[in-house]
């Protein structure tokens, strides 16, 4: 309490009050609405989604049903969306004593992301010029998925030091910018990031990076004893490991080009998060006395070969370059986790609680630069006439467009990405500073849900001295309370 | 046990005995016999899974493999499956003594009740003139998948409390029940349900609330501290939450029409359920001290929108008309949980371990009034002609039926569904009472997987007073049971 | 430490060092970059998943990308996925303290087998013959992840008593011999046998169990106290056996033939799958004290019918058939866990962890000869001219095989899978036993994760007296290793 005191004296800080009672229903409630508002003014459904979908076929002298975009996506959106909710979900579930907080965090801000995204994008990428109206489809519900992707990312880094209130504000303006990155390097520059090396993971990582740099909390190591895991909470994280890391193939294809787009998208991830997996084992293995494996590795840095592929996925990068990328990700995110992590949070006030730098960062950028250089290099006897045309979109104001300028393009859009994550977080940080009834912890109670959740009562009765039997069954709590044992503890 | 003899005067109870040796693998054995030879006398394959798809391709001019409906539907189908068996089965490990008999009950039921549903919707819907055989595809097993998914509900109700020969009776009858139940709503009265608010929804929630409120217990406190959750049986039990919620679009599609009736039907439920979440959270908060949220809010109520969006889905509800049912059943479900529950319990004599009244009955009613309002309200101009023949079969005996009658009847299937889960479940209620060798355990052994379950050693072999330790890692149960450790116990 | 001076004197014996430091890094870092030259030199794209497609497509007279081999296959290559490394590695997470080990190094062997594997069938199956290259596409991916799971089987025999190293090696020879297998069965016999019982489970758990009976470690009771589950332990082996079952009909169909084949296999794996659970809890409750249920079985033999169906699965075994082979399977299966595995251990010295032989070998060998019956019996008036011709690739070579040969064919077939299973497991076997840096633990360290993972800091720092709270938050663990309470314990 002597320490909250001292801190107060700084203009930002004033005592914690983590009740949030008042504050996020507000907010839900809110912003709930005012969507309903939005989507009953501006979102209807698409061609393929409406009911005269029958008459756009007969126009459009479309055969099938089976010719209906839905067909050709509902399969990946749904991997992707397990990606957003399990994947995202339970990776966040290490920690010892925060898996409500972040397996529910996660899916309370990717509900309320989804919806708002599907707006952002819808008015950028959707807008039916006849009637200013969205048109949304399947293809909109699954960049709405990605563009919640960039959120949790961020949310990666704060996991455990800031309340559902601020972690609502973080989505709201997170996707906002998403929005306006994505057009800028999609549309204005004509890039192509199928997989979101950069829009998705360099953007989302610095947002929360920068974020967490902000919201810098000096005393956090008097919550040290619950920022790590214990047995079973590494079990359940990696849940969300092994579907992340299954279904970013269906991440990396799913808006790809119908066809060998989507088909090559899929092969180029998982041979890139095959090779992966055996390097991060390795260097793993290799840091540690005895060659002791690290769960923190082993949950994290495999992924790193799907980030790094996000861009050149859809490219005719060839199976050994696919494995190549991979090879390289999962050494660097290793060594991530092992040397820079530390020491950014040591010497850059840069606390990263799931280590996005490592994961999301450096691989999202090697995505970018690999996506560059691939792009540059592309040649029509690799990809054929069409083939070139098709992949990099050379058509309309683009027809005249050389691989070696695309790539030029390419990396345009990587600094894009990263200047709007940076810039982006740095306001959202400040934002989230400022005084207001936020909700978020004290510094001596980061990464506990006690602070946000009712939890099972068998944790919550026992005295303080019996709380090393937190996991008993119950049974005898009462026994146990009462008698000669609390006597022996005295 | 004073308390048994007591109980034994009425003349329903006896002792109760939950030794199942005889009674299980007796209904397994006869039941699967049974199944075996029904199949043997009436079930086939159907034009699309027999070898003679080829001859059938080309008699109907079918051009493409791609063409066959297994393509249109299985991945929904997986997806669904997904639902029944880590869905519900995960959904109900959340008690901190019952997952063996959450996962593995529901896993024994729901692998009965599919081939049970096989024949019943068979014999209805897909029974060949010709042959008077039931051919079977795609869309039946998914059928089928959906009308064990109205028993898992029931089992919701009744979790912890009953034994797995009373399960398979409830099966048994709530499959039969369901399928002329079904009939009459889809074929008699020509309603469309494509995701089930009415026929799975209402149907299980009564048929389970009044069975258990037949079998009502008035000692149940005397098994209370087995009633909660663990804080890992909370996590495991999101993982049910989270593959429901995320797959519901699948289940609302599964067996829409091809093209722009499953394109809609998982959009809608996408949105639905997205609303969803954002109220559940924020009448959890606001409704507990500090707005701690409640993890059986988390775990149910966020789900009420894919319920509510059965019937609807597949019609032209718009997005925001989808938000907007979300939004109220996140509230109305999170205040049954709160409110309507317990006064259940206390006054209405109805005990619902999971509330799948405020899960699945009160949502799935107002799914049914909002289909039926939905679909009178339809009209040419929003259809277009021939979208709304499809979307609501107009043809054949049904070409003169108007949008307006269409709610009538479906209002009217509504009606249907109720009073054969109530009037049903008070027949199958009755059975279940009757003195008989149910192996149903004692009140003081509710939710107690002790009961039917070889649980793993280090639970058991240890003395009482040392229970509390019973997730020790094992290593030491010798150390300890002997010495001055058990000493300082006595 | 006696024992193990006395073990040395034995030729093979020396003391165990599980070091794996360099070990498993090197072999990592050498494979993966042999993979890279490797697939450098030989693997390419597919006319399906390069981007020469548009011009394939007009080649071929194509209409549609919808015909893309990716959107037959890819939903299917999905669930396979999952089955292979959140079936197999969460099936494996059952054992109390070996968790990390079994989802991780099932992680690790799959994403090193599934290259390997690329390489090996692609030299069989996939070779270009204009260029020599392997060209892949969707059928590859999922041919690798098949070929993965056999080895994936005969880890399930040696789980907790390899190492990582020894692992990798019996991955590298087990892919080798399976694709010669394989094509000597699939090609050179020209057997169907599409969802592997004999190809996979026959060959896998051969090869597994006779490396374990090579590697017989007779001092394996030392370690016995870690060999059992704990209570949640096996909550998440069950998210591994339903991940695996409900999947099955996608293993069984994935590579199937487009249409009705596929469509055919996965209703007649969905059929044998339920027919087993319900045999299996019969036996299960039959052969235990007041008939409780032991998760040991649940967790396995439920799936028997799965093993079983991959040979018959795509034949017109009909609906009745595949229930017949589930019911025979879910009996024959619990009846091995619960006599054949104890008695091999004692008489037999083959310790199966897994108890592989009861789930994969002996349903894998009544798999295979279902096929011959069926393949034997089938007939014209049944499957139809063509889709006789189509089920069994009567064409070219082969377009004079009758039923009858090719049912001999079939039964050789699994003769050709028992002895590569068999004679390569013992090679293998001979060559993990050779005195080398294999870096295996000794028998009092099997079954411990504690070998070859860093553990969360609270399951390590305590003394060991204290372990019984390893489950502890860790709150209070400085409390606790100071004052009163550890006096009494001394």
């Amino acid at each position: 309490m002597g320490n909250l005191a001292a801190c107060c004296r700084s203009f930002w800080c004033k005592p914690k009050n983590p009740d949030i009672r008042i504050s996020l229903p507000a907010v839900c409630f809110v912003w709930q609405i005012a969507m309903i508002i939005l989507f009953g003014l501006f979102v209807r459904y698409d061609d393929e989604s409406d009911a005269h979908w029958s008459e756009h076929k007969h126009k459009n002298n479309i055969t099938s049903d089976i010719e209906n975009d839905f067909y050709y996506r509902y399969p990946s959106f749904q991997d992707v969306h397990v990606m957003i909710f399990v994947g995202f979900g339970f990776l966040m579930t290490f920690l010892k004593r925060y898996s409500f907080g972040g397996v529910g965090f996660n899916f309370l801000i990717a509900a309320f992301g989804l919806q708002w995204a599907l707006l952002m994008q819808g008015w950028f990428h959707s807008l039916d010029p006849n009637d200013g109206l969205i048109k949304i489809g399947i293809e909109n519900i699954i960049n709405a998925d990605f563009c919640v992707a960039g959120c949790l990312i961020a949310y990666g880094a704060l996991l455990g030091k800031v309340s559902p209130v601020q972690l609502m504000v973080l989505t709201l303006f997170g996707i906002t910018l998403f929005a306006v990155e994505e057009y800028i390097i999609l549309n204005v520059l004509h890039v192509r990031d199928a997989g979101g090396s950069m829009v998705i993971h360099t953007f989302g990582a610095y947002y929360g990076l920068t974020i967490s740099w902000i919201l810098y909390r000096p005393k956090l190591d008097q919550s040290k004893n619950l920022s790590g895991s214990v047995y079973h909470s590494d079990v359940f994280a990696m849940i969300g490991t092994l579907f992340l890391w299954m279904y970013w193939p269906s991440f990396n294809s799913a808006i790809a080009d119908h066809g060998d787009g989507q088909h090559r998208a899929a092969i180029n991830t998982y041979l890139a998060l095959a090779a992966s997996v055996l390097t991060t084992f390795a260097i793993s293995s290799l840091s540690a006395k005895k060659g002791k494996l690290d769960m923190v590795h082993i949950q994290n840095a495999t992924l790193a070969g799907g980030v790094a592929m996000g861009t050149a996925a859809e490219f005719m990068i060839s199976p050994y370059g696919s494995l190549i990328v991979g090879f390289v990700c999962g050494i660097i995110s290793t060594f991530g986790y092992l040397v820079i992590t530390p020491f950014m949070e040591k010497y850059l006030k840069i606390q990263d609680t799931c280590g996005i730098h490592n994961l999301h960062a450096m691989p999202g950028v090697l995505g970018g630069v690999v996506g560059a250089i691939t792009a540059a290099t592309a040649s029509e006897s690799v990809y054929g006439h069409e083939g070139l045309v098709n992949t990099f979109d050379f058509e309309g104001n683009y027809a005249k467009r050389t691989p070696a300028t695309q790539g030029g393009f390419q990396a345009a859009g990587l600094c894009v990405a990263l200047a709007f994550g940076i810039v982006g977080g740095a306001i959202v940080g400040f934002i989230l500073r400022l005084p207001c009834c936020w909700g978020d912890p004290s510094d001596e109670n980061c990464f506990d849900d006690e602070v946000y959740w009712e939890l099972p009562e068998d944790e919550e009765s026992i005295p303080p001295i019996l709380e090393y039997s937190s996991h008993m069954v119950g049974k005898n709590t009462d026994m146990m309370s009462q008698s000669n044992f609390t006597v022996e503890q005295s």
